[in-house]
């Protein structure tokens, strides 16, 4: 059968430590599992790249990845010397918008074995999507700055909603809250305060809510949202989110679970008429990059959600999927553990033990 | 010596319940350390105002309040009769905007005595501040709606910030580090995703910080803050925030102290042109609203607060503040508690035990 075609980007700082860890689990679940895939990998979308050329990718990045399956990503970010503005909106922010990636599906699990930062929660209590809209809305470069460098400055910010964005992101939502047991939908929403986008949401999500009948729309305030993700996880199923206030809940949700070097992520694209693209939660951390510290199992579990989606949540694609969780939760429990989950392990020793376990 | 004026608007839900117990602390600490206070309360600010008169205040209400030296507040919002957006813009938000209460002041701190949600911290590991900037930023109407109700249909929310706006709290949040012993700011940013107002914010944040050469300055990333304040909560000191990531934060810090029971705040216009307003960041909780069950710990600490402010942090209203933080700290110890802290008491229960104490 055609052989399934994955272009991968490194990126930045650990982004260069997990992705080797990455590809070994990716290269033992295609052996096993006899999936018919191939790699290629870029030297570009990273700060040296900028460096050499003045852009974070060559002219016809697009049409050089166009014709893959997917795309798996590292991490992007070098801010001492390229603006993180300018890295991200020059990279990873103009997949999402360009191969319009608009769903962005963050699993949040409490691991067994994994020391959980809030008190008394077992794995169990926390297991939820966060279900974020990755192309619009508060991510903009329009607006500008007035009457600069004098006593009248003034900055404006635009955010931009569409309907259709907000509709297929809600479907997604509400698709895969019926397709759990909770069948429970969380809106992020904050109409008490922001005027004109919020009430709009809230009322797009009670539209949506009238073809779920057998699916609870539940619409909280972001503030006491966030506060809730510490006091009450088990309240949560599928939260739906705009594109901040779901990359804020992506980041607390996981840290509740213990650390972030856990938390994947896929960038979909569910009518593959573009690449999708997988990549952990966290970014390039310039602050940890060059011991080989940095967990690499967001990277891994990235991996796993890719392969799902390659097969559609079937046949060997899912069962590898489900191998490789499988192999994470066993090396979380057995060890080796890198710091951030209290071990003393290197990268690539976390890497090789789910290899080693698949 | 002249008398200070308080307006007391206690609103709806809940806010209804907690008022009395703050006013019981505030009478209690004006007898004992002779405070020259007189209170005059206001029946409206509601949303029973409003199904009477359709809107949430009379014509002339800032008339009507332009004469005190501070509002004490309750919370506003039933949303089964009047949308949030409208109600909190009908007063609340109006009250901020229109008397210029530029900084919300937001202490967050673990106390002996409270259960903590984080596993392993003990008092003095969680004690900072949330500066929010209170009048500009997300919060705003301004945008609209275009092609609705087609499939073009788009929404533009607009964000405003000014240059006086975040200097004002960036000032603020600075000699309050300052005044502190970690000497440590750390500012809410995202100017990675959002592209104009953000990185604009980084460099207001960057040129304040030159005058202050012993105070660090800490960019982070909303969403890996919000991770930390969860796992690395001693990290902090003053958090300097726009008015939407202020809300944010100061909901999520004072859930990782064990419940937004307890959160006070201080709506400061620090010139004194117009009445400051003291609140709890608790909002009218109408789910729990009728059993008498709300904590009245926010509402009293938001008396204290206002207190200190009334007395320039000096004498008398100095001490005042600091017996009623102690009697607070004294009867979450001993109880009694209400439910959100694991107790059975009233309401009322431990507003007459910290008036008790007093
Ligand atoms: C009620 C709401 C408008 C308000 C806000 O968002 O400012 C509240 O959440 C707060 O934090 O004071
Ligand atoms: C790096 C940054 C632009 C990005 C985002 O904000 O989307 C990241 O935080 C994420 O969550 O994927």
């Amino acid at each position: 059968s055609k052989k399934l075609r994955i272009a991968v980007l490194a990126g930045d700082g650990i982004g260069k430590e997990v992705m080797p860890e990455g590809i070994r689990v990716l290269e033992a679940a295609a052996k096993r599992f006899d999936l018919p895939l191939e790699m290629q990998h870029f030297d570009w979308a990273h700060c040296d790249y900028f460096a050499a050329h003045g852009q974070m990718m060559p002219d016809d990045w697009k049409a050089q990845l166009q014709g893959f399956d997917a795309i798996l990503f590292g991490a992007v970010g070098w801010p001492a010397t390229v603006p993180d503005h300018v890295s991200l909106w020059g990279s990873l922010l103009k997949f999402r918008r360009e191969f319009d990636q608009y769903i962005n599906l963050r699993p949040v699990r409490l691991f067994e074995g994994v020391p959980c930062p809030l008190a008394g929660r077992m794995p169990g209590d926390i297991d939820y999507y966060v279900v974020r809209e990755n192309t619009e809305g508060e991510y903009t470069a329009l607006g500008g700055i007035m009457f600069e460098g004098t006593d009248r400055e003034m900055v404006l910010q635009e955010a931009v909603f569409t309907r259709k964005g907000a509709d297929r992101l809600l479907k997604f939502a509400f698709d895969l809250a019926q397709s759990r047991s909770k069948k429970h939908v969380t809106l992020a929403t904050k109409s008490n305060g922001i005027a004109i986008s919020m009430p709009w949401w809230d009322k797009c999500a009670e539209a949506m809510a009238k073809n779920y009948p057998d699916v609870v729309l539940d619409k909280q305030h972001i503030d006491i949202l966030t506060a809730r993700f510490v006091l009450q996880p088990g309240r949560f199923d599928v939260v739906a989110a705009t594109n901040l206030f779901g990359d804020i809940l992506s980041d607390l949700g996981p840290a509740t679970t213990g650390t972030i070097g856990l938390a994947p992520s896929a960038n979909l694209n569910p009518e593959r008429n573009f690449p999708s693209l997988f990549e952990p939660v966290h970014g390039s951390a310039p602050d940890i990059y060059g011991q080989n510290i940095a967990n690499p199992i967001a990277m891994i579990w990235s991996v796993a959600l890719m392969l799902d989606f390659l097969g559609n949540g079937q046949g060997a694609w899912r069962s590898a999927h489900d191998a490789i969780v499988d192999a994470i939760s066993q090396t979380i429990l057995s060890g080796p553990r890198t710091p951030d989950l209290g071990g003393q392990a290197k990268t690539p020793d976390v890497g090789k033990a789910i290899a080693q376990v698949l």
